[in-house]
């Protein structure tokens, strides 16, 4: 942000404003508040008996590796929309009800990540603009080394894991990259 | 929003970016595509043994009527982080472990709203500086009528029905409100 939105200035300053205890953005000129707040990525771990649709990137960032159905919320929808919305637009595939399955915050990017689970209706499904191909993998065939995001890794992960016991919670969790290892001696 | 944040440019058009599906604020100067996406309110049901802890609310809007205590997430942090420091802000209070309770969708102002269960650690509480009073109240003394917000009686409606079987599963849903009555015969 290099300019106010709201009235053109340039003098845009870090600093709290009274009655607030976190640094905003605000103009100098005409005191808008720029607040910045975390984005939502909503999707699906769509299911056919016992398989899984994943999603070919087709786009960057992570072209070509794997995926589940999901992307940003859009404002004047609900999670769930937003959800079959992101699976109708890259897999082509419509969903029996959803049922919330993860929800991962990633402070570091200011994510919060809603995956739900869900049958597809049929077994039909076809690539979307951002995907390259769409199909079904069983259990043993995930491409776990060419999965595009470690919050899809662990979202099949849980799911897998689950399957075991037949039990599906709401999982609740962060992700939070490991720190850099320490220097080597010099 | 009158400017582009990018260039100052004052030439900001809606229209679908290539690619896109949906009408967005573009710069026709620096090509920037201005993104609106939903805000994250977050916060807690806070409980000691049967009351449930509520704020009064010293700020517009609402102000002087009955809420639980939440506000909006803040980027870099997680939105369990977020529900504990809202409750510390507003009433502070101290809690145990987070049980996420609700997910409400509310597209008309494009908010996803996420409450969490969780107990005090002790019965130790203040108004904040955005409360006026803080206090426990039992479910025969909730201000049914004095609620700032219609999630926090749909949140509080849920626990009480929890609570009668003990079993507080995760409810997601949405908050549309109900379209304008027809105009009275002329």
């Amino acid at each position: 942000m290099n300019y106010c939105s709201h009235c053109g200035s340039a003098r845009l300053v870090q600093k709290v404003p009274e009655g607030d205890n976190l640094p905003r953005i605000v103009c100098e000129d005409c005191h808008t508040i720029h607040y910045q707040n975390p984005k939502i990525i909503t999707g699906c771990l769509p299911t056919w008996e016992d398989k899984i649709l994943l999603c070919k990137r087709a786009i960057e960032p992570r072209y070509g590796l794997w995926t589940l159905p999901a992307g940003f919320m859009e404002n004047n929808e609900t999670v769930e929309q937003a959800a079959v919305r992101e699976t109708w637009e890259e897999a082509k595939a419509t969903l029996s009800p959803l049922s919330l399955y993860v929800v991962f915050s990633l402070p570091h990017i200011s994510q919060v990540y809603m995956m739900f689970r869900a049958k597809l209706r049929e077994p039909t499904f076809a690539p979307g603009t951002e995907s390259l191909e769409v199909r079904l993998f069983s259990q043993d065939e995930i491409p776990w080394e060419q999965l595009a995001f470690f919050t899809i890794r662990r979202t099949l992960t849980l799911f897998f894991q689950d399957c075991q016991t037949g039990q599906f919670p709401v999982h609740v969790g962060d992700i939070i990259p490991p720190a850099s290892p320490p220097p080597p001696h010099s």
